[in-house]
């Protein structure tokens, strides 16, 4: 651990015109202002945030910027899933226009992934396009939804069906403020972390199930998981930009999590995104190896470390109502990685293994889900 | 004449990966089925109109495409300039979820620029993008929307506030269609094929002043028009497709034309597009007269052609209400080519001499509207 460095980080999306650099450190947010100035001299800015997120840190944010002598506005929706919705970014796109922002002025997306997902998705909009810097809240923001360009909001067919590839023109992920999160949020987040380990980087899943605990604690160890995880992304996200292929990869646990989440009805009270993937990664080994792809020691690893950092693994830890196998295939078909009719899974071969497994069929599925729901 | 082929022409739009085609000529609808096969083979399509091209076009294209062997769905929306709105955009997006179309499934835009502005937003962001194909059905949507990739809707705050730039795969411009336009909305749309002429091609614009009859009419002379505004859009839009420069030459007579269209709320049976833009491009030339940029008779000349063809020239033509200055002035303010508060018009220095003006002061501006407005 002593080699850790405690100086921000500094990790460049590389996607040529569209290329991007994501700081990591603690203390970021209070000089936000400066890095805006730098980057996009003479721009307004208008804040999109939420409720909670402006309460902890919209100040800290709107102060930067005033002393960077930069104008801003801010717009703020309500904490939660709900927030993605078409009246939500009718609202957001609406309040932008009316603070009169033009083209060369930046919006800030600050707060968690809802936040980024809505927000990023009206500035890609709004006037054809505006300037967009990601200041994430969450651990699952900033090493998930802050990277990448994917931005978006749900329907009642299924989560993020609409949206935008829009990559911001800077990230700060200001480490710090992760201490601002509930346990809950912050595990929900650390599944994503551990999912660059599953994907395809076994040695970061030994060093989280040696480090964890000082990951949650916060200092240089958060700061190097956040780094890896956004170093994982963006490694992931050169290879394929727009999805077309080995990007799927970042799916790993997601069509099982997503699936489980549309149940619930994206109620966080039951379910949020973080904890549906952890069950949805478990699922997706048990899978793999019902499918003869791995041994089950596979699923029992990442079963073990998930449930040490207090993450739910299994499908009957959801509060409420039992899931019905109907509602989660339904889900299934309906989610945006199939393609002309079969089904794509990410499956894996070991630790750190993971593959695209395209014409999975669906009655595999089904009488695996049948088990799990029975068990 | 003789020498214009009644041919199909085809047309590259040239921009790198996002290059398409434009074809011109009589009778290309019931031929887009074979044609959709060839670009995006093993797709289904989802047709997006309106109801009157609905009944006047749709069963070409439905049959088109079941010859084929693709399936479509339909999806319809009132027709008008009304449903470039959230609502209609949040209406097209479910139900080409409700269809089950996938990424790789083509949109087919099939009617005139509402239709073209809103399924071209619908499909950039459904499911992050789908491909996309558009049929325009007027004479407006084949000479302006359908090249360039300008997508949008508008809000209570302005016309095309909300959009994207998203670029067809395919642009099937079938001119014979156009005999089922009533004439004002063949003349609407016929502004815009004189306002090439009036950026840069004055020898396009003296061709009109002579032939502009036998366009009206159809055949070559309508196809040699057609396809002539697209290349001359093309040039503008390869030079610079994302509206950062000289791309604005396009909006000649639409700063002032976009004032006048939100003036009347966007009502039709006032003033359509193509009329703003007609009495907007009068105006522009007489403002540069009197900004000292051009003599008086470039005006004149484009009021004496715009008149030969029916169109009108003057605000006061404008039935209703008279038009209130302050309305108009903040029209032009909220206009997205304001650019932080300067306002920009495009000038010009005579027939075919337009240029891009920035820093024009308002109160100019204030005091020539004014001028128009008691004559």
């Amino acid at each position: 651990m002593s080699s850790l460095s405690a100086d921000p980080q500094s990790i460049t999306v590389d996607l040529g015109q569209r290329s991007y650099k994501i700081e990591i450190g603690d203390e970021l947010l209070p000089q936000i202002g400066g890095r805006i100035a730098e980057l996009h001299p003479g721009s307004r800015v208008v804040i999109v945030t939420d409720e909670t997120v402006n309460g902890l840190h919209g100040d800290t944010v709107r102060h930067s910027l005033a002393d960077a002598d930069i104008a801003s506005a801010t717009v703020v929706v309500a904490a939660g899933e709900k927030s993605k919705s078409f009246a939500d970014l009718e609202f957001v796109v609406d309040e932008i226009l009316a603070a009169g922002m033009e083209r060369g002025d930046v919006l800030v997306a600050l707060g968690g992934g809802v936040v980024g997902d809505l927000a990023g998705f009206a500035a890609g909009i709004t006037r054809r396009g505006m300037n967009f810097v990601q200041a994430p809240t969450s651990l699952l923001a900033q090493v998930d939804s802050s990277v990448g360009g994917k931005t978006g909001i749900n329907t009642a067919r299924g989560k993020n069906l609409v949206g935008l590839f829009n990559q911001p023109s800077l990230v700060v992920a200001d480490t710090s403020v992760l201490n601002t999160l509930s346990d809950r949020e912050m595990r929900a987040g650390y599944a994503e972390v551990a999912k660059y380990g599953l994907i395809d980087r076994p040695e970061f899943f030994e060093w989280l199930e040696a480090n964890h605990a000082q990951v949650f604690a916060g200092g240089p160890a958060r700061a190097h998981a956040v780094a890896l995880s956004c170093q994982a992304k963006a490694d992931v996200v050169k290879a394929d930009e727009f999805e077309m292929g080995s990007r799927a990869l970042l799916n790993l646990g997601h069509t099982f999590g997503h699936a489980l989440e549309a149940s619930v009805g994206y109620d966080s009270q039951r379910l949020v995104h973080g904890e549906g993937v952890a069950i949805g990664m478990v699922l997706a080994h048990e899978f793999s190896a019902r499918m003869n792809h791995c041994g089950p020691e596979a699923a029992e690893r990442v079963v073990a470390h998930l449930k040490a950092v207090g993450l739910p693994t299994t499908i009957d830890e959801i509060p409420g109502e039992p899931l019905q196998l109907q509602q989660l295939l339904s889900a299934i078909a309906q989610d945006k990685k199939v393609q002309r009719g079969a089904l794509t899974f990410i499956l894996t071969r070991g630790i750190g293994q993971s593959f695209v497994a395209k014409d999975v069929p669906a009655s595999e599925v089904e009488a695996f889900l049948q088990l799990k729901l029975a068990a």
